[in-house]
């Protein structure tokens, strides 16, 4: 005997309902505005049609919404909704049995055949009733004349109007009848975060660098001082490194000597002194007050502030006197300082998230997020998240954004895909990715791919930094101002999300600590730098110019839409990006030779432009200042990586032509 | 505060478990003696080893069993286990922190790196100590002193010995630490069948054909007479259409017209009289004494019966008047007859699956079934499954199976592709497919890469038919005896099971009822036929040689390892099919077009076959008697439609050179 909770009668199934991360484990995510489309195989036994609906949820908001389904073809419907808050969506979808069509197309078949259908007339009443139940208004009274009309049926061709009468059908299917209707099993979760989750601009600075005097440290209000000249880079993230006390015990020098002179100022990243931890601002660059400040005045222009979690401890820092139970003991009766054998890292005591401790430690970290998020901060920057549990990070994130469903979190991962990918997964907003070492046409093509075009993109929005204090990349050290310019423009046009260490990166500063290695030489993770920002050298107006061209294009602030073209000369990438409603396009094409001028033809895939190949179409260059007149798919390029190492062209779908004259009609 | 059942502090997680089915809501098959290899990404924070093991549980059986997995590179790990019972089991993933391989690798890199290992000796101390709390006998004896010397550490290099001992390893691996393992959510199941499920060879016959005097009613003594015959021809499933009485009322005659003359016999499938149901006998046919004697004698030849399972009633069948409230009523009070608009068959009425009293309905159906399996019957056939619900198969075929798993299911849906995948998910055993349509090079090619190269072989068990009394496809209309040999060995070797509905098939009867119709002229549904078995173009030799080779080669007992091979004609197709211990290969060459010779070069994959390309391999055709020795990957075929339209080579992987002989080292 069935002894199933539900109905066993119901006869639609429902499969393969996608976007769905990990069979509905995971959330897909959206920004504001956006649109979740929907698609499921639906179908039942037997000739009788189903119909089925998009059902979704918002967040707290019992009322439950709904949006049609339309049929693809092979069993698969496709449907949609747009998610207008941020915080948390559901959806799911609905099939059922569509009596009523089903009955109406069987009767269309009868009549053509010439068939008696007074039986079929009474069948048709009957289902028009059990809808009328449901319907007031001027829908009630339709649907009682229809069955009235088919019950009497006085006059064969009046009834058969009456049956097939196109208002009804419309009337009809704005009562879906759910009778034994089945419902997808799961109700699957979207989490919507403000726009800059998808679109932003990072620019990651140390504060103590930011003294206009040789050799003094800068403090907040030094580089409060800088936001003008970040902002008018175009820049709308300033990122800090920790703001925290730095430790004395084991304090690395200068090129992360393992002994500092007394003088030397230590990472940023080793928080923690006598004079506190997570929540406290180091002395040396201002008061809580000063930073208060810094992020107003960054408001002004345009910039948010995002501020680094480094979920670690120095020897010296409070928790450890008052926690020793939150990091682990060795036999000797000593702290387990940070190690990857046989480094060891005595300055850094990793948390213990194993520790027997762990829901006190775990309610500590979140009040640490809690406090600066009371300062006004939004976004975290988070170092080496991966070196912390995932489960860890899916409770923090899931119960900061019941705070504020608006903060922002981005993962400084750089390790394994899957662990990458889980990261994302378990709610960090954006990610570091693998750009930073994807130079050739074909690694790009692929990378890109995989992150756009496959389940990857409802789940993982890459950030994509050519440089960040702990890698230099190889392509920078030896392509000299060409490459800077040429790993900007791919990560500003490949990604919506982008950023740079500066002032490193416009001043293309590139010498590394030694052959082989991707660390800095006088890395400012170490000491206090001094730079000329002003430099002849300096990329901040070319930045700027890329920058703007990010916010006028609305193409260039998506990553689902990027797809890439054909060239014949592995040194040149063509790529394009199109608003769905194809008002804004943009085709990029990079030479990814630093050294040499590069040409080559590029072959474009005008339908995903949107270009109707007969006619020519316009390009205009807002890198270079060129327009271009172009037609058909092929066309050749040339780029020189000192003067003009991209295209970036603004696509001019019509040009007029002698046709579009009145008297060419 | 994190408040889920589970401890938090988890730190391994486990995504990506295969072969999995709509997240676990269908079990995967497979027959007894098979093996289910289980992939799963498998992964933690930071930089720790982990490990797992693949679990899994007989059915009923409380005892868990586990089987190593290996990894396979990037977080992805590999195991399997074998099923060796008919009936159920079940499988997951369980994955924790190797503290003792971490600790390890991590005291190598120290020891290399010439570090104090003091400390580090008392860890392990620790790790083994846990470790030897699970342990007894010489394990035991072996971890207490390992521990006592790490302890001690007297001598550094007999403690470093002692903790890098390959021993110790192996030892300590036999007891998983399974401290804050994490396990898959979810335990998948495999539904095992008795080998048929996947091996069988059908040959479908309508016992009132039988007799041997032209116009006589056969009886199922009639049949049991023939099955000398077919099982001479090497099948070993004999199908019978329904055995129930036929009924009376709207009779369909001689080619489906719609009044059949008083002595017509009707269609078989048109089930119900005064006489009885479907746990009736047809009369004319015999007694249920003469169809258990049947089985039995089938069973002495080799043969299993497979009815037929047709839930619909003729207006007479005992159900209509018994229970009226299992049909669906017409608002003028008569019983909604079966109906495909414009098109009406009044001879049969549905059972209403929706019906109010739906529990009584399905329990009364599987009664019928019970009841053929108390007269021995472990094989169904179910008419157009597609036309009740999926809900019910799904219950019936889990009751039938609980009875007893033997049974099997053969699902008869020529519909689309998601309905017959689904009817294949809630349990049938094997379906027809679209073989029956699929006759060119590419369509064989890509229809079969889907059977057996996705997802799909994990739960749908194709088994091919080249006609039924429903189809007599148009390749088979035009191409003489010629298209009757193709399509035969194209079924018999592309699928591990084939059957055909004889004798139509192997006396190559080919008139269709009008052109354009895949309905046969003078259709067996509605007559009775006689026939000349031992026509001269029978094909039942050529039959009874492929079935044959089937038997004496494993490889073609399978269809997971079909592999397609290149050809540079278009009427030649190519495949292989190797058991996974290599020990038998057969390669499969046609000749698609059944009236002209074709040759052409095939281009082997050699390395699916197990062949070094650097020897010769020896080809021993199995259809034609020709031995070829063969050299490479590509060779050359001629292939003759009225004499040899396909090579079926046997491979013999080691021929023997001069290099073999002794004196040669």
């Amino acid at each position: 005997m069935p002894e199933n909770k539900v109905d066993e009668r119901r006869r639609v199934v429902i499969e393969a309902l996608s976007p769905q991360i990990d069979c509905g484990r995971f959330s897909i995510k959206r920004v504001v505005g956006e649109t979740v489309v929907v698609e499921a195989s639906v179908f039942a036994d037997g000739h009788d049609h189903v119909a089925c609906q998009l059902l979704y949820w918002r967040e707290n908001d019992k009322a439950m919404q709904s949006s049609p389904m339309i049929p693809l073809g092979n069993d698969r419907w496709r449907g949609e909704f747009r998610v207008v808050n941020v915080g948390r969506y559901e959806y799911t979808v609905e099939g059922w049995i569509d009596r009523f069509t089903t009955w109406r197309s069987d009767l269309i078949k009868r009549i053509d055949a010439g068939q008696d259908i007074h039986v079929d007339l009474l069948i048709g009443a009957q289902i028009v009733q059990d809808v009328a139940s449901q319907a007031t208004g001027e829908d009630a009274v339709l649907f009682r004349q229809c069955v009235r009309q088919l019950r009497e049926n006085k006059d064969e061709e009046s009834s058969k109007n009456a049956a097939l009468d196109a208002e009804l059908l419309q009337a009809v299917q704005r009562y879906p009848e759910r009778h034994l209707a089945t419902r997808y099993e799961q109700r699957l979760a979207v989490v919507v975060d403000r726009e800059k989750a998808r679109f932003s601009t990072w620019y990651e600075i140390f504060p103590r660098s930011c003294s206009t005097e040789p050799g003094l440290h800068g403090t907040l209000r030094d580089c409060e001082a800088k936001l003008p000249y970040i902002a008018a880079m175009g820049f709308d993230v300033v990122y800090l490194p920790p703001i925290h006390p730095i430790g004395h015990t084991f304090r690395k020098g200068k090129n992360n000597s393992v002994s500092a002179q007394p003088d030397e100022v230590g990472s940023p990243w080793a928080i923690g002194s006598e004079e506190g931890g997570h929540t406290s601002v180091h002395r040396q660059l201002g008061t809580l007050e000063d930073f208060k400040k810094f992020i107003s005045s960054a408001k002004s222009y345009g910039l948010e502030v995002a501020l680094d979690i480094a979920f670690q401890c120095t020897p010296d820092h409070p928790y450890v006197k008052k926690h020793p139970e939150w990091f682990r003991t060795r036999p000797d009766g000593t702290i387990q300082y940070a190690e990857n054998p046989p480094k060891k890292y005595q300055d850094i005591f990793p948390i213990d998230f194993e520790s027997s401790e762990w829901h006190a430690l775990w309610m500590e970290l979140k009040e640490v997020v809690l406090f600066w998020m009371k300062q006004g901060v939004r976004i975290f920057r988070v170092d080496n998240p991966h070196t912390k549990p995932f489960s860890f990070w899916e409770w923090f994130i899931t119960e900061i954004k019941n705070e504020d469903p608006e903060v922002l979190f981005l993962a400084e991962a750089f390790t394994r895909p899957h662990v990458m990918y889980r990261l994302a997964k378990v709610g960090f907003s954006q990610s570091y990715t693998y750009f930073t070492w994807r130079n050739t046409k074909e690694e790009l093509t692929d990378y890109f791919n995989e992150l756009t075009q496959t389940e990857v993109r409802e789940y993982f929005r890459p950030n994509l930094w050519p440089n960040t204090p702990d890698i230099l990349p190889e392509f920078l050290q030896v392509g000299g101002r060409p490459a800077f310019m040429i790993r900007f423009i791919l990560a500003a046009t490949l990604g919506a999300s982008c950023g740079i260490y500066g002032p490193a990166y416009e001043l293309c500063e590139n010498a590394p600590y030694q052959p082989g290695s991707e660390e800095y030489l006088n890395s400012e993770k170490y000491e206090i730098k001094h730079r000329d920002l002003n430099a002849p050298w300096s990329l901040k107006d070319f930045i700027a110019r890329i920058n703007r061209i990010r916010k006028q294009n609305p193409a260039l602030q998506s990553d689902r839409n990027l797809r890439f073209h054909g060239t014949d000369n592995p040194s040149l990438l063509c790529y394009s990006k199109t608003t769905d409603d194809l008002s804004n396009s943009i085709v990029v094409i990079v030479n990814l030779d630093s050294f040499r001028a590069q040409s080559g033809w590029i072959d474009l895939d005008l339908n995903s432009l949107g270009i109707d190949p007969a006619h020519s179409f316009e390009v205009h260059d807002l890198l270079g200042e060129g327009r271009y007149l172009w037609n058909g798919a092929r066309n050749y390029v040339e780029l020189l990586p000192e003067s003009l190492p991209a295209h970036i062209l603004h696509v001019r779908r019509s040009v007029h032509a002698e046709t579009d004259f009145d008297y060419f009609l």
